[in-house]
C-alpha cells in the first residue's frame, strides 16, 4: 500500500473536501432546539448518501431522537469503527457571530485559513477529516485499507438520550477491536495529541419558585421572598472560599493525579498564561493549590451554564418574580458517580429553600469519567504515526471536556477506544464565530491516512 | 352645586365611561420600550381629544422621551392640579396572560366584575376616574367646580427621565394649591386612603464581564472565571443572615417609625398572612424584627427584578458565557440618599470583583423616599369625603411603590400632593392579568366628584 499516493491525492483534492464540507455545514443540525428536527435529519441523508459514494453500505436509523448512521465496509485486518456527530451546539448570542452561523466560509486571517461556521470544528469538520483520508484511500487502491464501520450521531451536543439503547441492541454490529473518535483536540499547533483522560459531565437545570405570580416590588417588595436571590445564594454556597464545590461527598472518587501522569503532564509545557490568554483572562479561577492544566483536565468542577428571571429587556421593571432559573454542569472526573452527586446536589438546594419556595429539577445527562487504557501497541504506532505528520511528537493527554461515548464503547461493548482530534484551544466551540483551522482539516486527513495505514499494516 | 346629582350622572353613564377606558387599553403604550414609541403618541393624542371634549385647553408637549399631556381650564376656588400617567408596563412573559393584554374585557369573577388588561389598574384606569368626574360634573353644571390643571405623563414605568426637567421648564404652569395624584390603592375594599409616606426607589443594572467569549466549560471549566457565579455571589452578599441590606451606609436617614404612625397602623388590623396568602406565600421575608407592614411601608429594600446570562432556552449547552447581567432596585425611606447609595453600591461590588472581571453599571432613575404634611384642613376634608363613599372611614397610610411625582411637586414646585387611589392589592399591576375592579373604577369616579366638591366647597 502506497500512503504516499495516499497524502497526494488528499493534497490535490483538498478544495473539492472543504467543498463537501461547506454542504454539510450549511446544514443547521442543532439538536437541542426541537425546531431544527428536519435538519437533523437531512445532515443524516447527507452523510449516508457521501458514505454511499465511498462503497459503504449506509442506512440512517431511527431512534426516539434523532437517527444513527451506520455504515460498514469489508475488509482484511483489524476492525475499526470511526465514531463522529453531525449535530451541533446553538448559535445563540447571534449578534456576537461575524456572518451567519450556518453560511460557513474560508477565511484568510493573520493566524492561517479557517473555516467558519457552527460545527466547522465540533464535530462536522473533524468527522470529515476521517471521512476524507477513507476518500482518498478508495480513490489510490480501489478499497479501504481494513474492515471499517462508521458511526455518526446526531444527538451528542443534546446529551445523547438514544446512544445507549441503540449500542446495546445493536452491540454486535457496532462492536470492533478499536473504537476511533475525532471529537478532541491537538495539545498544540506543533503537537497532536492521544486523549487518554476525560471528564465526566451532570448537567442539572433547577426552577426555584415562590409567589404564584410575579408581583410588584414596591408593593410586596422587603415582605415577599425574591426567587432570584434564594437562587443566587444556592449558586454562591455551591464552592467554599477555596474553590472546591460544597456539595457533600462530593469529591468521593476523585484520584489525585499519579507522579508519572503529573511528571509526563510537566513536560508538556503547558503555558496557563497563554491558554487564559487567549481568552483575555490572566489567572486560573479554579481550586487553590491546583495547576491549571489539573483545573481542567484532572480535577472536578460545578459551574453555571445559564441563569434567568425576572426582567431582562430593555429599560427597567420592578418585578419581583415568581420564579428564577438555572442551568448547572459538573465535570467529573475518576470514580465520582454521577447519580449519587445528582442526589446530593439537590438534596442541598432543598436544604437551603427558605419557606414558601418550592424547587423544581430537570436532568440533562449524568456521564462517568473516563481513562483509557494505552497498553495495546496499536496506541504507541497511532502516536509514531501522528508524529510523523505534525513538527513534534504526539502526546497521550487529558481533556477537560466530556465524551461519553468514549466510556460506553469501552464499558457496554468492551471496544478499546482512541481519540485523535485536530481542533485548536481557539476554535471557539460552542460559541459565536466558531472555526476549525484549514490546517486542522489538511493535516488531520493526512493524519487518518497516516493512523489507517500504522493500524491496518 | 348638586353632588347628588353629579353622583346619579356618574352612575347612568357608568357603561360609556367603561368602553372610554378600553379605547386607552386597546393603545399598547409601553413606555420601557422603543418599539411602542409610536403608541406613547397615540395614547397621547387620545388623552388630548378626551380632555377637549370637556372643554379643557389641552396640548400635547414634546420631551426627548414620550410626550407630556397637559390641559387647563379655569374656574374659581382653589386650584388643583391632577397627575395621571398613560404609560403601562411591559407586559412578558406573555404566556401567563389569559388574554392578549391589550384586548381589555370587562369580566365577571368570583370577587366581582373587573376590568382585564395592562394598565386597566396602572394607571389608565385610575386616571380616567377622574376624568369621568370632570365629565359628569360638567354634564351636569356644564362647568367644572373649579381651576383645574390636567397633567399626564407617558414616562412614569420607565424612570421619568423627562418629568423633571418638564416640570422645571413649566413651572409657574403647573403650580397650584394641592396636586391630586390618583396612583396608589385602597388600604382595603371597605377602607378607602390617602397615602403620606412613599418609598423611594433607585435602579441599577449591572453588567459582569471575564472572558472575551463564551466558552466551552468543558475546555475551560476550572480554570475560566465564571460571571454569572461571580454576579450570585455579589447578589447573595447584599443581604445579611438578618434581611438586612449591606451595602455600605445604606441606614443613613432611616428612621424608626414614630409611635403615633405605629399605633395609627396597628388599629388598621393588616393581615399579614392574608396579604401573602393572596399570593401563596405564607412567611414575611425581610428583615427580621419589624412587622410585614413596616417591611413594605416603612423600611427599605434590595430587590433583584431580573437576572440574566449564558444559555436559556430548551435543553443543555455546556456553555460557559462571557458576561452575565442583573437589575437591582433598591426601595428608599427617610432620608436615604440615592446617589450616595448608588456610589456605595458601585463601590460594593468593585470591591468584590475577583481578577480578570469587569462591571459595567447602568443607572435607572433614583428617587427619595417621601413623607408629607396633611395639616392643611384639606386633607381632612378630603378623607371625610372619601369616607362618605366608602364603608368604613378613609385613613392616612403609607404605600410601599415609589411616586416620584409627588416628591417633585413638593420639592421642585412646593405644592402639596395629595394622593388618592382605588387600586386593590390583587390587580396585578406589573404582572399577567392586571386587572382593576369595576367597583374601583365606579366609586373611584364617585370619590372623586365628593372629593371635588368637598375641596372647591
Amino acid at each position: 500500500m502506497s500512503l504516499d499516493a495516499v497524502l497526494s491525492r488528499i493534497d490535490t483534492d483538498l478544495d473539492a473536501a472543504l467543498d463537501r464540507l461547506m454542504t454539510l455545514l450549511r446544514i443547521p443540525s442543532i439538536s437541542t432546539d426541537p425546531a431544527y428536527k428536519a435538519q437533523c435529519e437531512a445532515a443524516a441523508d447527507w452523510l449516508v448518501a457521501d458514505l454511499e459514494s465511498l462503497g459503504v453500505t449506509a442506512t440512517k436509523r431511527a431512534t426516539p431522537g434523532h437517527p444513527m448512521v451506520v455504515g460498514h465496509v469489508e475488509g482484511d485486518g483489524p476492525h475499526l469503527l470511526f465514531y463522529g456527530h453531525y449535530d451541533v451546539q446553538p448559535v445563540d448570542p447571534l449578534n456576537l457571530w461575524d456572518r451567519d452561523p450556518f453560511d460557513p466560509q474560508v477565511q484568510d486571517t493573520a493566524k492561517g485559513r479557517v473555516i467558519r461556521g457552527r460545527g466547522s470544528a465540533d464535530d462536522k469538520g473533524q468527522l470529515m477529516t476521517f471521512v476524507e483520508a477513507c476518500r482518498a484511500w478508495k480513490a489510490v487502491h480501489g478499497t479501504l485499507p481494513c474492515r471499517i464501520t462508521f458511526f455518526f450521531e446526531g444527538e451528542e451536543e443534546s446529551g445523547s438520550p438514544s446512544l445507549v439503547p441503540f449500542m446495546k441492541e445493536n452491540a454486535e454490529e457496532l462492536t470492533a477491536d478499536f473504537a476511533l473518535i475525532c471529537d478532541t483536540g491537538l495539545f498544540d499547533s506543533r503537537v497532536p495529541a492521544i486523549t487518554t483522560m476525560l471528564r465526566g459531565l451532570l448537567g442539572e437545570e433547577l426552577t426555584i419558585r415562590a409567589a404564584d405570580k410575579d408581583l410588584h416590588s414596591g408593593m410586596y417588595g422587603g415582605a415577599a421572598i425574591n426567587p432570584i436571590r434564594v437562587l443566587s445564594r444556592i449558586i454562591a454556597a455551591l464552592h467554599d472560599d477555596q474553590g472546591r464545590v460544597t456539595v457533600p461527598q462530593f469529591y468521593d472518587g476523585v484520584p489525585e493525579l499519579p507522579e508519572t501522569l503529573k511528571a509526563q503532564w510537566a513536560e508538556l509545557g503547558f503555558d496557563a498564561q497563554r491558554f487564559l490568554g487567549g481568552v483575555d483572562l490572566s489567572e486560573p479561577a479554579g481550586e487553590r493549590d491546583y495547576s491549571a492544566l489539573e483545573q481542567i483536565w484532572s480535577r472536578p468542577t460545578c459551574d453555571v451554564n445559564g441563569i434567568w428571571g425576572g426582567y431582562a429587556g430593555d429599560g427597567f421593571k420592578t418585578v419581583l418574580p415568581a420564579e428564577a432559573s438555572a442551568k448547572i454542569s459538573f465535570r467529573l472526573v475518576g470514580d465520582q458517580d454521577p447519580l449519587v452527586i445528582r442526589e446530593n446536589f439537590r438534596a442541598m438546594v432543598r436544604g437551603m429553600l427558605p419557606p414558601d419556595c418550592t424547587v423544581e429539577f430537570k436532568g440533562h445527562g449524568a456521564s462517568k469519567a473516563g481513562a483509557f487504557d494505552t497498553s495495546d501497541p496499536a496506541f504507541e504506532a497511532a502516536r509514531l504515526a501522528l508524529s510523523d505528520e505534525w513538527p513534534d511528537n504526539a502526546a497521550f493527554i487529558g481533556c477537560g471536556g466530556s465524551i461519553p461515548i468514549a466510556g460506553h464503547f469501552a464499558r457496554l461493548l468492551g471496544v478499546t477506544p482512541m481519540l485523535i482530534g485536530f481542533g485548536k484551544d481557539d476554535d471557539q466551540i460552542h460559541s459565536p464565530n466558531e472555526k476549525y483551522d484549514v490546517e486542522s482539516f489538511h493535516k488531520g486527513m493526512r493524519s487518518w491516512a497516516r493512523v489507517l495505514a500504522a493500524l491496518a499494516g
